[in-house]
Parts: C-alpha cells; sequence; structure tokens
C-alpha cells in the first residue's frame, strides 16, 4: 500500500515558512517551491515558469469564453504611445505620469568594443510604453465611428503593460505584467453604464466560480478612480491575513476620452455626439490572490478549475515485477481519466521515490493524487489522496492526512473523481468565504476599529463614513486603511444595514463602506 | 432566390486594385477590404483589427497544440532586456543593435503645462525592448539547469516583439510584431539538432496544413544565418508575385548562448559542459503570406481551417410573412450546421440588403455563403456559394461565379458542408502548389537566369552555387535575388539532382539552392 515516506526536500528546496511565522516570506516560498515564477535579471520584471503560465492559460480561456459569450472580440494595439497621445487626456496623463517606462532611442552601436545606445538615433518624440491603451485605442476608434450605426464597438486586448514600480512583490506588483483590457464604444450612458456593471459581473463570477474567492462589488471613491474615469467600480477579495486584494475593476469612462481624442459620432437624431466609453481589466496579479487566498503551509492549493494537472497518478513498486503490473494499470487508470476530459499526469519518472513525487505535487498544488501499489491491484482498489480537507478544529496533522486519503473499489473510485474534484472546488469557495465572514465586522466607532486592527487582527470593517479625500487620508496614516469599496445598497448584508453616523468625522451618513488595510 | 445584385460599395470602401495592376496596393487593398489591419498613430507600429486578430487566434491555437504535442511548455520572460545581457553573445549583439528599441527613463513630469520626460529618472542601465530573447532567456535558464537530469527543458512563449524597421509593410514587416519562439536546452548535440528539425518540420506541417502554403524546408547560408545561430533553418513559401517569403526559422544555437550566459551542467559523466541550445520562431508574418498567397481581386480568400467564419448564413426576404419564415429556417440552418462544430455566421443585420452582405463576407474571406430565399423554403433547398472554385482557363467572371453556386435539396446541402470545405481547403493547397511549379526552373546559365527574372517574372530557381558572401551580394546587385534555402538532399526534385557548375562562378558544386527575390 501507498508508502508514506516523509522524502526530505531536494537540495535548492529549503521548504515553507509557516504562515503564521511570516506570511510574506510564505508566499514567497509557496511560489518557490511551486515554480511558478522567479525574478528576474530586470528590476521588478518577473519570469512566469511553466506552471505558474498554465495557470494564466487556464484563467485567461476561462474569461476569453465569457468575453466572446458577451459579445466581445480580441484585437491588438501597439505597445507603445506617442508622448503627445499620452498627454492629450490631462487627469489620464498626470495619473500614469510617474510610472511611464520612455523608449527614447532606437538602436545601437559599438565603441571601443563597448555596445552603447547610439545618440545619434534619438527618436524625435519619445514612446511610452503603454501602462494601459485608452489613449492609443481611442486615437485608433477615431477612424471606426461615424454614426451611431458603427457602435457599439466591444473589443478586449490580450497584452503586456508595464507600470514602474518601485516596490515590487511576485504576481501582486511588478513592473511589466499580462493582462487583458477591454475597452468598448457606445453611442448612450446607459448602455455604457450597463457594459461596465456587466463586466464587473464577468469577474466576480471568474473570481467565485473559477478562483473560488468570494468578492465584494461595489464603487471605489473619488480618490480611488483610475485616471481618467468618471467611475470606477471594483471586486475586492480577502487573503487569509485578512488584507483586502483589488482583483478588477471596471471603468465608466463617460466621454472623457471622446473629448480628449476628439471622436464624435451622428445619433439617430442626426446629431453629432461624443461618444461613451468603458475600460475593464484584470491581470497576472490573480494567481497572486489565488495563492494567498487557498495555499496553506504545505504550498500551494489549487482550484481544480485552474489546476493544469488536477490528478497525478503515481505508481508504487519494489521488484520488476510489480513494476510491470504497476505501471500498467497506472497507465490504464491514466489513460480512463483522460477519456473523462481531466487534465492527468502519470508520473513515472525513474530514480524518484513516491514520496519524493508527492512532495512535488503537493508542493505545486494538484488537487487529487492516484496512488497504485500492488497491493491496490490485488485488491482491485484505489487510494485517492485529496490536496486538502476542510478544516476540523483540533485535528492532529497525522489525523487530518488520514482523512484526506480513501481507498475506493477501482470503478467506483474512477467514478469519484470529477464530482469529488467538482466539491474541492466548492469547499474551497466555502472555506475563503467562512474566513472572510470570521474577519469580518460591522464597527461603529473608532475605538472598535482600531481594536480590530491593532489587536484583533483586522480584515473587513463595514463602517459609516461622510468624510472626504482628506479624511481618507486620516484613516491610511492612523490605521493603513482604506475604503475598498462602496457596496451597492443590496449587497449590503441585514447587520449593516441602515443609516447611521460616520466612524471618523461623526456627519451623518446614509451607507456603509468596507474598509480594510490592502495590498 | 438568391438576387445577385450588384452592390455598389459603401462609402470609404474604394474596392481593390487587380494584381496584375498594382500588386503592392493591392495586397493593402484587401487588408482594408477584409478589415485585417491598419497603421496606428505610431511609426510602423500596426493595429490587428478583430477579424485580422480572430485569425491570429486560430493559427495561434494550431501551433500551440502542436508545439504541447512535441513536450513543449509555454512560460513568459520579461519583455526588457538589460543592455549589458544584450551584449553578451557578441554577434547577437552586432546582428540586432540596429534595430533595437530602448528605454532610457522611467517617468513623465509637466513642465508648464506640457508633460515631457523627466531627465532626473534616467536609468543607470538602459533597457532594450526584446527583438528576440535568447539573451534574457539563457540568463534565466542559469538558475534552473544544475545537471543533465535538468534537461532538456523546452519552453515557448508566445509574446511581442520590437524591431526597429524603416520600410515596414502591414504584417510582413512592422517594428512590432506579435510571434511564438521556442526556446530548448539540451544535453548533446545530436539532441539539439533533432529538435532543430522537428520543429521546422511542424512549421512545415501549420504552413501547409493549415495555412495551404506549400513551402521548401532546407538551411540558409552564413549570411542569411540568425545572428548567434551555427545554423538556421527555414520554410519557404511562394506568393503569387513569385516572391518568397520567410515563413519561418528555426536555430540550431550551438553552445554559443551556454558559452555566453555561462550556463553549464553536470553531464552523466560527471564532467561540466555547456548546455546545447535550439530557437525557433514564426510571426504574425504568416497572415501576411496567407494573404499573398491565396487572395484575389475580389479580396481575402481564407483556409476554411484559419476562417473565423467558415460559414455565412444570408437571409433573403422582401414582405414581412417572407421575413419571418426564412429567418425561422436561417436560424435553423445556422443551429445545425454550430451543432456539426463549425463557425457559423448568421447574418440578419437589419438595413443592408442581401448583395451588401455578399459583398461584406466576400471581402473578409469567408469561405462558404448559404443564401436562403421564400422560394428555397418552397422546394426545399439550399443554395451554397463557394467563395473560390478552381481555376479554368478562358472562362469569364459570370460563369466562375455560376460554377461557384451549388443548390442541393436541404439535408444533402448541410451534409455536404464539411466535405466541401475540408475540399476548399485541399484545392487551396493544389493551386498555390500549381501556382509555384509554373514559377519554378532549373536553371543552368546566367542568361537563362537574367531571363527568368527579367522578362519571365521570375520565380524560384534551383541552381548550382559554388559561391561565398561576395558573390552572394553580387547576386542581389544584379538581379535582386538571394539564395532562399539550401534544400536537404533528398528534397531535390529529380530534374534538379546531381552535380554541376556553380551559376556565377563556374567552380564545381555538389548540388542546387533555391534563389529568388524575396520579401
Amino acid at each position: 500500500m501507498s508508502q508514506q515516506t516523509q522524502q526530505k526536500p531536494s537540495a535548492g528546496d529549503e521548504g515553507i515558512v509557516s504562515r503564521a511565522e511570516d506570511y510574506g516570506q510564505w508566499y514567497l516560498d509557496v511560489i518557490r517551491r511551486a515554480q511558478l515564477a522567479e525574478h528576474s535579471a530586470v528590476r521588478g520584471c518577473m519570469v512566469i515558469r511553466p506552471h505558474g503560465y498554465a495557470i494564466w492559460e487556464k484563467l485567461q480561456r476561462e474569461l476569453d469564453d465569457r468575453f466572446k459569450a458577451t459579445g466581445h472580440q480580441n484585437a491588438y494595439f501597439p505597445l507603445f504611445i506617442p508622448l503627445s497621445l499620452m498627454a492629450k487626456e490631462e487627469k489620464h496623463a498626470a495619473g500614469f505620469a510617474k510610472e511611464c517606462a520612455v523608449v527614447t532611442h532606437y538602436r545601437l552601436k559599438s565603441v571601443d568594443g563597448q555596445v552603447v545606445v547610439d545618440p545619434d538615433s534619438k527618436l524625435d518624440e519619445p514612446l511610452v510604453i503603454r501602462p494601459t491603451s485608452e489613449t492609443i485605442i481611442w486615437d485608433t476608434f477615431k477612424g471606426w465611428i461615424q454614426s451611431y450605426r458603427d457602435l457599439p464597438i466591444l473589443v478586449n486586448q490580450w497584452a503586456n503593460i508595464v507600470r514602474w514600480e518601485m516596490r515590487t512583490r511576485l504576481f501582486l506588483r511588478t513592473a511589466e505584467f499580462l493582462w487583458q483590457e477591454g475597452h468598448t464604444a457606445h453611442a448612450t450612458q446607459n448602455e455604457a453604464l450597463e457594459e461596465t456593471w456587466r463586466m464587473l459581473g464577468v469577474y466576480a463570477d471568474v473570481a467565485e466560480n473559477v478562483l473560488a474567492v468570494p468578492v465584494l462589488q461595489g464603487r471605489k471613491t473619488a480618490g480611488e478612480r483610475f485616471a481618467g474615469a468618471v467611475e470606477t467600480l471594483c471586486i475586492e477579495g480577502m487573503m487569509q491575513d485578512g488584507k483586502a486584494l483589488q482583483m478588477g475593476t471596471s471603468h465608466y469612462l463617460g466621454q472623457n476620452f471622446a473629448k480628449s481624442s476628439g471622436v464624435q459620432f451622428l445619433n439617430k437624431e442626426g446629431k453629432l455626439e461624443y461618444v461613451y466609453a468603458t475600460s475593464w481589466g484584470v491581470s497576472t496579479r490573480l494567481i497572486g490572490a489565488l495563492i494567498m487566498a487557498h495555499s496553506d503551509d504545505t504550498g500551494l492549493v489549487l482550484p481544480p478549475k485552474l489546476a493544469p494537472i488536477q490528478v497525478a497518478v503515481v505508481p508504487i513498486f519494489k521488484t520488476d515485477a510489480e513494476k510491470a503490473a504497476v505501471l500498467q494499470e497506472a497507465r490504464r487508470v491514466h489513460d480512463e481519466l483522460k477519456a473523462q476530459g481531466l487534465s492527468v499526469k502519470l508520473d513515472d519518472r525513474e530514480g524518484l521515490s513516491p514520496g519524493a513525487k508527492y512532495y512535488e505535487w503537493e508542493g505545486k498544488g494538484v488537487p487529487l493524487r492516484i496512488e497504485i501499489g500492488p497491493k491496490d491491484i490485488e485488491k482491485g482498489s484505489l487510494c485517492l489522496v485529496r490536496r486538502f480537507v476542510s478544516d476540523v478544529a483540533g485535528e492532529t496533522d497525522q489525523a487530518r492526512r488520514k482523512r484526506a486519503k480513501s481507498f475506493l473499489p477501482r470503478a467506483e473510485a474512477l467514478a469519484a473523481v470529477k464530482p469529488l474534484l467538482d466539491q474541492m472546488q466548492k469547499d474551497l469557495l466555502d472555506r475563503a468565504r467562512a474566513a472572510r465572514e470570521r474577519r469580518t465586522r460591522v464597527i461603529d466607532t473608532i475605538e472598535d476599529f482600531e481594536r480590530f486592527y491593532k489587536n484583533e487582527g483586522g480584515g473587513f470593517a463595514w463602517v459609516h463614513w461622510a468624510g472626504d479625500a482628506q479624511n481618507e487620508d486620516e484613516m491610511a496614516r492612523r490605521f493603513e486603511t482604506s475604503i475598498r469599496c462602496i457596496p451597492l445598497p443590496e449587497d449590503i448584508p441585514a447587520a449593516a444595514r441602515g443609516e447611521g453616523k460616520c466612524i471618523l468625522t461623526g456627519k451623518p451618513s446614509s451607507q456603509r463602506v468596507v474598509m480594510a488595510k490592502a495590498y
């Protein structure tokens, strides 16, 4: 039967610091052990390793299918934005000015055997590397839009963008990152607003039903708005340390970019009008959310829908005779699960012990492992090992590991895999939701607020708010918290409904907002 | 029955110049009419419009599936390459120096209301925007490779790259373009060489069986090699004007990049050795190949395997009663074809005549159109119109259009669609192959060579060659031709086999090469 030998980590793999000990280091350790990404030779830029990229590919597919189902088409716009174009929408330019990488030359040359930038190749106009593409896209839309018949335009772009960052963290904040940016053009404000909310809904759907991370949906305050937007909507998730992570934004841009780019259309009444716009985006940051929301002190935990490998089949044998029989059965199990449409990996690598293989697949977050040894063949059974099971208070690590294991007759086991994975997907969401509830408070006084963040670990605080931008700054200075979102009235839980007084200023407030520390 | 009203092009769409009149302009006209791409506000950079991007997505899928089937995984490496890293492999740096866009600053600021590059944000080390990623990837591989157990590494990256170009042409040559670049690391020269040829084979397979463009496979001469490669292999297609287009390259890099990046591994004998490398890539240039190989004076022609819309269903009606019946039937036909796994578009747009719709789908290269009118419903038949039919000498345009149409009983028609599309895919390849044969000559004297290119339109010339780089330059000066590839001995057609004398120098030559003018 499956030998549960505890395997020493191989050289260069020093294990994982626990969350309790050092949450920040734990995050980096999980990434290293799962081989998701690493720092590169370029300050602030990461290399996304194959396992990390495979998760991104699955997530892309989930998002892209939903974008297409809501009528969007993909397109591609230039990496470069001429400085003069970037500068057209004033607030937008001001908002991104401090993080723009700029191309100024287009040639290298060799001087005394040293490769240098050729000073004679200076560009007449510097080119900004897109930090987002509104300006170049609206310059293009100008040529596509004459009348209301040309609207709506619903495009999306999968691309890399660059926002120069001084303090970076793998996936969560890097100078270059991968994302998608939707850009739409509409004949009416209503239609544009509907689109803005529709895409927020798509993001919330993916967050909850694919990433298994419950999110709050709502509006940002003026100070947190996208530079150039009239309204910014967001989804906010909670990480295991109680901090919020903004997981996606959807912007109603009004006519701002149409005006700065001069994009008018002839409406049904035959009058010239400026076009209404939206933009919306999510990025590789979502992989950071995934890690921080679900992983444990053993390593990465993946929702089955995003697992590049959903099931790892590990053969166990000692003698040559056992090897032949076990490998044959392992291959059969692999093939039968693959025929069910699952992503299965038969781990028949030589020279690695079963324990070393368990260690690797656990660290990489593979949801289900099937161990097959000579006794399993004899009994006609299979041993299914779940990567995680729901928490039971006070349970020992050994008891938990035992509970994660099921021995089932072969046919029953094979039929159980899909429902088990579905259940695990659901369990992850439930677990994350319960964790959020435990760290959510309805708070009415600044003293309780202070205690929540200073003594009780913090989390999401539903508080009444009627302050201004200066008051928001004060809260940030005193508690390192910010308003994560102004929820929709209908999404406010019963206990947090009704009018009240601003937690800081005491002014009357019609509705609570959600405050938290954030990444 | 289908009304074949000749529709005037809408405003802004001035039709297409014929290939005979102006091949270069025809190419741009086809792209404009099919809405594949356009120039952007950034010199040399293009916008890939949704229809163009959808073709790229289908091509990506075909390539990516084959990369994964041959054991490769996707990953992502930084856009930026520090200048010092770029400079490490000398020949590589020299080869790309003249086309490198360089980031020198990372911030903008406002001076007297003008947005400018902040001179205080100058980078200590300039960053080159990747023109290709060998240097940054091998710098990363250094951390991944210690022993032969870590090999091979088989990764691929889908990315944008920038090569500063002075004379650009949509898809064929732009400053920024999209591509994939495979990078592999091996323990032995043999294994790396096998990989180099294997991926060339994958490219040839996609070119012929997906793009329907027949290609020659072979080696490049030293002068045409990738900067830093030991050997460059290529596939070369022929466009309708007889010019060659390099459609993909696969490089054997030897130990050059391992040496410049210091990547050694402990081999099975326990000795340190430098790692062997390959890299290989194809780009959005393939869409240019597609257009130039197949399209006609009406517009884009697409191989069914890459058509974002394979079948357009166009309803035809006059009265409201007809409309209801026709739309219902059109929807049914749409649904039944979709259930077959085909990409179908039901064109039920209001306010557009059927003729205008035909015009649009023909220009966009949709392989098959189904016209449905009241009489078709009455007869229980459908009218299938192919985008192209094989050529018949001397046929009038009207006769050809008639031949492209089939009236079939409904069930028969629906069953015929898939085989018809498969046949069209095959016909396109056959047509392109026949066109290439017509413009291919085995040539033995420089006089015949000159006549071929100056009087007979040119094409591929199989000639004996024993010249050096200077001789190649002379051929380029005199005839604008270059050696497109040195084919494998076994791929040389019977008529071109055997030894002979170099067409320029008269020196003995053991094998012919293929010369042509090229894009």
